[in-house]
């Protein structure tokens, strides 16, 4: 039986929350301690309009995490194993963090919007309290704070045009993780070549949150022509893609390493950051499992799995399944999944205990689509 | 339109989910990455049991922070503005914790379980992420983690002649926040006299997540004689008893001072703790507004505000109401409040701008019963 989202005034509403609601909201989550849409009741045309045509997404839960002063840089140059040299005004970064045992807490996309401002568009933890409580403990001379910053996405490939004729043919050049300021009738915001699907796609972070549903209005007006429609973070689509999700995807152990980022970080950079020591170990040292795709045998799946799947190999432990989905451009059943190193290179099948009885299925590499 | 909660791997399952939801869960959120469930469908009843009878709650969002090592009792006394002299194995204490800045990120218990090793028993922030930044930061020799800790609470008049039924009549004498390591049936819990409501009870702090369902079952059938039935941390029950909700009744800029919890801190201590000297200045500035309680005029509410309701009073800004209710025991609409100081002191009315139109409220002190 489903259960009913309790709305009140603990958890935060996007400013494009009141406009999914009347696009026909149907279900949701929270994410960042804020309502995060997941669907509007049709998930195969949701899929369907992200890969062949285009979306509009709230994903105002993808909040900013500001550092803005003297030792802005310093401080996120602490925050990452990504080497930042180089950064600039305009263009992001894929930047994750560890805590001191190198184990991953967020992966975010770092951006440097003025001399002395970063921000850390994040994932679902806390990291204004991890952020500011090493600024402080460490008595840098820079503020932490959320500023008023919430993301409205434009995906799939006709997003380009509706972009293009929204604010100008310029957005077709931007390259991936590229941003710029602009405003539309007033409302500001950054615009960003980014968002998360690989259907290409532009993420509108919006200044002022008042102006949300301006925003909202004026991006599916423009889009009309197009066929847009109101979709959210396609658990498909992400799937295919082999997407990270921080918290669907992770334990509390788990590295960058086993999810696939090794090469956004520079571990032997000279600048000291946290969980340096723990990374070098554990890049030594190896890691014992990674994160996989499954191509899963059977009948294709109609939902998705509540739980994490225990996956086994010869009736041994072998990893969990984190996420799954009916693909239909994959024509199978697919998952991804975090799958122990000796499973991987034995090339053996892995079972995978579903809810609802066992199937068999190959790990192959990501993306898988 | 309800909403429904998306059910999927990303957000964690308390241990009692599965008993909860075959109990007929009927609404739910999420607090600490978790599901929290918020109704069983018969608010009135679950009211009623709560202040006449008692009642289990799937608490398991309120999750411990565990601080481990040589230098866990020098962290926990940097952590909060509670002087911690006197603490002692056995006795939980209300431990406020601030920013830097003296703005209330969490407001947790703290137990001591070992010489080496306390608990924060937090609201819906990553306190872990806080505490092992900063213990990261100053190099401290302690382990920050949450450890396998899931409360269920048993709530209510009745809650006593329950639980020493199941564990024995000295839980009668337990004190306020105290607390014992015990087990039944194998089942390891440390049982503490505590509950985020007025009307008396217990939680269990299960140590073994795979026992849920066992614990759920024995408590169940232990309260049958009582009428026990399930409930969840009461919307009604905690206005009218003017408890604080992190995160409901607290915005960006909150200190604790504003919420009453003064009486919890000891600014003055010979340690250093977080937030000290912003602390002293706001305590020597005096605040600007205070935590209160509203009885407000009109029909009764049919349920409760989605958003915070603007305060004005002649006209001018006076402060927001957190959240509202029909009190059956007051026989009045009833909200916490943080309303500014020139208004409470000049014992003026204010109006509420609800959604469906303004209300007149008197200004009242916590708690309303």
């Amino acid at each position: 039986m489903s259960i009913t989202l309790a709305i009140g005034p603990r958890v935060r509403k996007s400013p494009y929350f009141e406009s999914a609601r009347k696009a026909g909201l149907a279900s949701a989550s929270v994410y960042n301690h804020m309502y995060m849409p997941t669907s509007y009741g049709d998930p195969i045309a949701e899929y369907e309009r992200l890969v062949t045509g285009v979306a509009m997404w709230d994903v105002g839960v993808e909040r900013q995490v500001a550092l803005k002063g003297p030792d802005a840089l310093r401080l996120a140059r602490y925050l990452t194993p990504r080497n930042l040299d180089g950064i600039t005004i305009g263009q992001g970064k894929y930047a994750p963090i560890c805590d001191y045992r190198g184990t991953l807490i967020n992966d975010p996309v770092l951006l440097q919007v003025s001399d002395d401002e970063f921000w850390f568009s994040i994932a679902d933890s806390d990291i204004t309290l991890w952020a500011g409580g090493i600024a402080g403990a460490l008595g840098m001379d820079v503020k932490v704070f959320e500023p008023d910053v919430s993301p409205l996405a434009v995906q799939g490939p006709k997003s380009f045009d509706v972009v293009a004729d929204l604010c100008g043919d310029w957005v077709r050049d931007l390259k991936y993780f590229a941003f710029r300021d602009f405003e539309l009738d007033g409302i500001p915001f950054v615009l960003a070549r980014s968002g998360w699907s690989k259907q290409g796609g532009f993420e509108f972070y919006l200044r002022d949150g008042s102006r949300g549903d301006d925003l909202w209005a004026r991006v599916a007006e423009a889009g009309k022509p197009y066929g847009i429609g109101p979709g959210t973070p396609n658990y498909i689509e992400r799937v295919e893609s082999g997407l990270v999700s921080y918290g669907a995807d992770t334990d509390e152990a788990t590295n960058p390493f086993e999810m696939g980022l090794g090469k956004f970080m520079d571990i032997d950079q000279p600048h000291d950051f946290v969980g340096k020591s723990a990374l070098k170990d554990i890049r030594d040292r190896g890691v014992t499992r990674r994160f996989m795709g499954l191509m899963i045998d059977g009948a294709p799946f109609q939902g998705t799995n509540e739980h994490w799947w225990e996956l086994t190999s010869d009736g041994a432990y072998a990893g969990y399944a984190c996420a799954s989905a009916y693909s239909p451009r994959a024509q199978s059943n697919i998952a991804v999944a975090m799958v122990k190193t000796d499973v991987i290179d034995s090339g053996a099948q892995v079972n995978v205990h579903t809810e609802t009885g066992n199937r068999t299925a190959d790990v192959v590499q990501l993306p898988i689509i």
